[in-house]
């Protein structure tokens, strides 16, 4: 039993720090590098490749929306043209300091409003996939399990890793909890733990209105930046081991 | 004989149009596309690895400092470092481009002040050298003929074209007049063009002092987006076939 | 009778050029200068200011989306607060350069989709109508003449200019006939002419379904970018003053 | 005996946090707020610029380079009049936001290589006194005690307040020893404040070559961002009131 633990990575920006990078290396299998537009720049893209490079982790791009000032988390209404010609550009700058390390990318994960809105969006998901597929092959696609984009990028021919949110509440629909909703975000590390192990094992999640629902996942997406993320990725690091699952990077088994 | 033309392209943004680049296209042989920090931008760069593609001219990287107000025009007090993350992130990024349409990028020739002070600086040259090297050793670097850059760059075993520039007087030690001297720059087409079969045909050109002095060249840089332009551009390549120099990419003879 | 022409300007950038702003000035009377924000810069902004001042146009702000790459005529989900606070900013490094002229600005029209998305947000457009009444209670807002904005401004006590434009078709209800459509633009220099006196003198216009509707205008705006523009806008101007319309600026009569 | 403790303020952007803006407000007298070039956003802005209203603290604007990610530290070739719009573009969105809040701006004090090449440079300085003296005749310039720039200010007619920095080392010329240099920055909280108490009371400093040297200083630069930056702080302050020297905005006393 294998499972990947994706974490977003190299979203500091010129004397600006955020998330615990080297903290969360040891604990994570997959890392997200943001490429620049919604943050991240060529130095600190270097030394998260590095980084990564140095713990055995594997690298995938982190493309956002050209928005540094709102950290790519507000809606964009951009052309598909426009979304596929900003990931390509993105993978592209991220690859070229893989390239010089000896890596080639892994995975490319959207950020934040790219990932939620291609997500939804038949037609940006298509073009997306296209220019991946035309990138490189061998790129997997990190996709919300269960969602229009996964289903597209499957179809499309892309390696397509379908990813869980080790501490979010899904609906009885499969749908993420909104973070404005009471509960839509679970604290407690040994409950989040837990959560883990079942989605891996039994491919099920309680919905938070109490049901019992299906959710296949080839990879679990922890955070970096808030407080009490260090301790839990290695909770639930630990708890996978504890229950004989083994954290690979997802290259090595999809 | 054999020689390239080279012109700065792909230099629009967003609603800006910038250069005569589809009408230039037909007369140059290599094309320096800007990567979105001095100019450019995702769309832009697709459309003209696109019609440089269409016209069997082969594209190159042409990254600037990232100040896009300024055009890449202003001295930056970059470390090497930065320098060379810079280019690496903005070279990576068009390789994607090309990539997409098939093609490999030919040449990486730096913009502007990034071009002149890295020229100057050693410990920068080699910084690039080397991060071209790592990236593709197949990459050939413009370089201003008789530069420090172009003879770092020889040692350390990359590809050099060395530029000269065609409508630009020269002084006796071989650097460009200032564009702030009066004569910097010759507008008559003939007089230019016949500049160019002479650095071609005999390696030399005559200096604003009077002297004829060596001038070693692979490629010729031609203007894209100064009025008259275009007809310089015609003028230049119908004299080099006139005189029996062949115009090619400089990959197809470096 | 009496009615202002306001145009865009200052939306060149750098080595970018755009508009005829110098061409267009002797015939307008309101020029709306980009902040920086979607178009224009410092160099820019001081000049439009000194442009418009020597033509007697009255010079406002054209704040726009934080987009440069997209021109700020991509939506983009801000906050009320987010909205509200770019605009302070943009109006504020405006006026700095009217004061500099020894010029007070005169009035406020959000750009592209920020007049657009702000016009049918209450709560955005209340939170804008506060922001410029507590900036200065003499700058009067540019509005869709009949949107949702235009009424919030007038019932905070806001100074209004309810805005008509000259070659865009309307629908029966007021609303502008999609760019997307047949006809949404006339092109006709005499029928957009005739359309503009017929505003000014009935307060009507015809819509593309054919009715004839109620429009109240204060200010007609005139495009200045596009081929045909100056002569579109000379056109505009003398059939007014033929008809025995005066074009003030709006400060003059509002 | 009276002194202005000042510190820049408001350097955080979007999600990125920097500073102790909070904690350190109780214990200064000004603050230089930054404008969106180098640091800073108008979310940011309005909130600093609310802070130092609340705690009676004036507020300045510390216009910097336009280089986000090199948060202005990096040396930019502008031209004098490049360096003035800058300025007076940035200075303008600041006091939007003290606008609203009912204040008026206190001073400017550039930041980072904009200060340093500024103060070096005759013609910017000219040219950057001439902008404040047209924007607001009452606005104070903060300028290295004994700079070309605190001299052509004066000169000028604009209110000028003379800086000193608590924790740098100064050489027997009056310039601040580099950053590179051993000795540069003193950490010692009790030296710290008492350098102060000497360059307040006595008007010297001990430079590092071992001379007491002239320093006349209005106003005392203390770092916001540096670890122990706030107890430094709160030395300084309690130390000057117990020699009872009076700690106040520099406009009360200038």
């Amino acid at each position: 039993m294998k499972i990947d633990l994706n974490c977003d990575m190299g979203e500091s920006f010129g004397v600006y720090r955020l998330g615990f990078d080297e903290e969360m290396m040891p604990h994570i299998t997959s890392a997200n590098i943001a490429c620049g537009f919604h943050a991240g720049d060529p130095i600190v893209m270097e030394r998260t490749i590095s980084l990564a490079k140095s713990h055995g982790v594997s690298a995938g791009a982190h493309p956002g929306f050209p928005d540094l000032v709102g950290f790519g988390r507000r809606s964009m209404e951009l052309t598909p043209h426009e979304v596929r010609n900003d990931l390509i550009y993105q993978v592209g700058a991220l690859s070229a300091f893989a390239q010089i390390e000896g890596l080639s990318l892994q995975h490319v994960k959207p950020h934040g409003q790219f990932y939620n809105l291609a997500a939804k969006d038949e037609h940006m998901s298509r073009s997306i996939c296209e220019a991946i597929l035309a990138l490189d092959k061998n790129l997997i696609l990190v996709a919300l399990s269960g969602s229009k984009m996964a289903e597209i990028a499957s179809k499309s021919g892309l390696k397509v890793a379908r990813e869980a949110f080790a501490d979010r509440a899904y609906h009885r629909d499969g749908s993420l909890v909104s973070r404005k909703t009471e509960g839509s975000v679970i604290h407690d590390p040994k409950r989040v733990a837990e959560r883990v192990i079942r989605m891996v094992q039994e491919g099920k999640v309680q919905s938070i209105e109490g049901d019992l629902i299906d959710l296949e996942v080839d990879s679990i997406c922890v955070h970096g930046d808030t407080p009490g993320a260090v301790d839990l990725a290695r909770a639930i690091r630990g708890n996978l081991e504890g229950a004989g699952i083994t954290a690979l990077p997802m290259g090595k088994f999809l």
